[in-house]
């Protein structure tokens, strides 16, 4: 029988009823307000400020709270494991989202759902109000349309335009399977990976994973097994993964199939798709990341007793949990502080490196560090320059 | 020589630096984050939350922030008394509406300039976002397109859209009007007005007077001179005002011939236009309101020497602030917490009525409250449902 975690929902409701939402604003100064600083902040004073600024918009950030400000954008097409549930059923995630940046990393953020019908509108309305903020967020926006909403924004925009369901998730999962190797004394180059569910997650781990070690053995698989170029109906993002290399190309197969003899699963995916028989059939000393969320595609009891030798998932309730709370806090951190404009493909190594070793001594139990663990955020920071 | 007031302009230098903005975010929870709580804030209790509101949407004011939230939203196209600086340099203008809001009324509001190029991109750029908020503000949108932006606004959004420059302004310059006759011993149906500026401010001022006093004679005047029909080049809002009877159809004459005789000079235009002699030729204690920010357009002291009974302006460290901060906070509070979706003409009488009536005992300097009078933004709250 598998331990299922406990169940939030109560304690949920009640606490986002009792505070009416979980966000607020407060001012930076909290000295008195008198007539004399209001006349500083507000008029006249703040006709000078603007004047300022027209002359020369780098001083934005000088004298407004965009220099530590993020907004952290969603449409609501793919939440949670809830799906399209569109933008109003959204905004308690981003709102959370915008709770884990201040936690965390003391990040000022602000939730914003877009009611948006195409990815053109998505795009131009993200650049239209761009200017109000030091960085961008995109958060539960569905693949394929995330791919080509992060690059073209990512073109346009000069502040730091980050898909966090990709690269967060792809700089966490890197980290765990770094310490994870270290565990079980496998060598990451040699791995054997699957990974199910190549959407926007799935094809940034991949690709993350094959940045940091070359030589790995990466198969996808979804809905209709391993992916393979002989599927004509697959989408362009997957189909670019096979023709460069970073997925093996793989006879169509089913997971089960595509299990035996890997060295890791790696699930963003669906909950219960993985048994015990599938984790026995895994090589020796298997490592098991079953992220999908709130239910993982396999419980961690049910691994470790089929052999599992590193089980992750993506709850708080189970031990290494790979919570994209672990990276973009001090990812954004550091690129506010640091004056980066483009978080890169160096940037996320650094950031996984860090991650990694922020575990001092790393166990089946604890592969990455806790969410809570002091100086986090400002170690990952430090490596976004 | 006039008294020119304080120069602000080092100071708000100094304490914009200094904080590097105004705003900031905070957690509404002040209680310890342990793993207990974010695990139901964020993954996965907020998961119960989001199906909940999906469910029914009209939750959304119970789970999230924007039971308290106002987007503050600027093209900068008409920004202070500096015109079209654009986005950019009005976020700093913004972002200290956002300080008034929590200062004066604990309001949470998030400051979103607009990089849009046409009236159509705005209105739909607005509406895209407006999930993510509880109210929208309007701000520093210039005349004529914020007419069109907040009507069309006001018919496909939910929530209340309430263009402060307009109704924020009116609402002050009328509870100011209503005590300077008090104070003068005038009728205000008998008034005769001038208003100087027929923009954003100009018109709604012009409006809200003559839906209190329906028989007060108002002129209009602008660059032109005064308002009038036969102008071939007014455009369809300033027509309007001169077709609906709001304002006189007056024969083409200059603002100096307009004020002979006048009972009130309004000035919402540019700084320095009326002179002393101007206001010797105005009725007998004529009361005048030189609005231009922050240089008025006659200073209080000439102004005064002149003859002038009562004088307001829009600065702070003179007497009679006219300043939109004393309508436009318990105007949101009220709508915020009393569910209502729009603000009518209703509301906006109500709360000029509210704002004259918080005035004990009405003088020459003292026609409106000071904004720091505690329970101001509550009395007007009171009558906005």
């Amino acid at each position: 029988m598998a331990n299922k975690g406990t169940n939030y929902n109560e304690i949920a409701e009640q606490l986002h009823r009792r505070h009416g939402g979980k966000m607020a604003t407060a001012l930076r100064d909290a000295a008195q307000m008198t007539r004399h600083e209001l006349s500083a902040y507000y008029t006249p004073g703040v006709g000078h400020i603007s004047a300022l600024v027209a002359q020369d918009p780098r001083r934005l950030r000088e004298f407004t709270w965009t220099n530590n400000l993020v907004a952290v954008i969603s449409d609501g097409s793919a939440v949670l494991g809830l799906g399209n549930i569109g933008p109003a059923a959204a905004l308690p995630v981003m709102e959370g989202k915008a709770l884990l940046f201040k936690h965390f990393a003391d990040i000022d953020s602000v939730p914003i759902v877009l009611d948006c019908a195409s990815t053109e509108e998505i795009i131009e309305t993200i650049e239209r109000i761009a200017i109000s903020f030091g960085a961008i967020n995109l958060e539960d926006f569905a693949a394929p349309q995330c791919f080509e909403i992060e690059d073209r924004l990512r073109e346009t925009l000069p502040i730091p335009v980050f898909h966090d369901d990709q690269h967060g998730t792809a700089v966490v999962v890197l980290a765990a399977l770094i310490n994870a190797c270290k565990v079980t004394g496998k060598n990451i180059n040699n791995l054997r990976i699957v990974i199910a569910g190549v959407g926007a997650a799935g094809t940034a781990i991949a690709r993350l994973i094959k940045e940091y070690a070359p030589s790995a053995t990466i198969i996808g698989t979804g809905r209709n097994g391993t992916l393979s170029l002989e599927d004509a109906s697959l989408d362009a993002a997957k189909r670019a993964l096979l023709t460069e290399d970073i997925l093996e190309d793989a006879p169509n197969t089913s997971l089960s199939d595509a299990l035996v003899g890997a060295d890791v699963f790696i699930g963003v995916s669906v909950p219960n798709t993985v048994t015990a028989d599938m984790v026995s059939a895994m090589a020796v000393d298997p490592i098991v990341m079953a992220l999908s969320n709130p239910i993982p595609e396999i419980y961690p009891d049910v691994a470790q007793s089929a052999g599992a030798a590193v089980v992750c998932t993506g709850r708080s309730d189970f031990p290494n949990q790979v919570n994209n709370a672990l990276a973009f806090p001090g990812i954004f951190r550091g690129a506010l502080d640091n004056g980066v404009t483009q978080i890169t493909e160096a940037h996320k190594l650094a950031a996984a490196s860090a991650l990694a070793n922020f575990v001092t001594d790393p166990n089946a139990d604890k592969v990455i560090p806790c969410i809570f663990e002091l100086g986090l955020a400002a170690a990952i920071a430090e490596v976004i320059v």
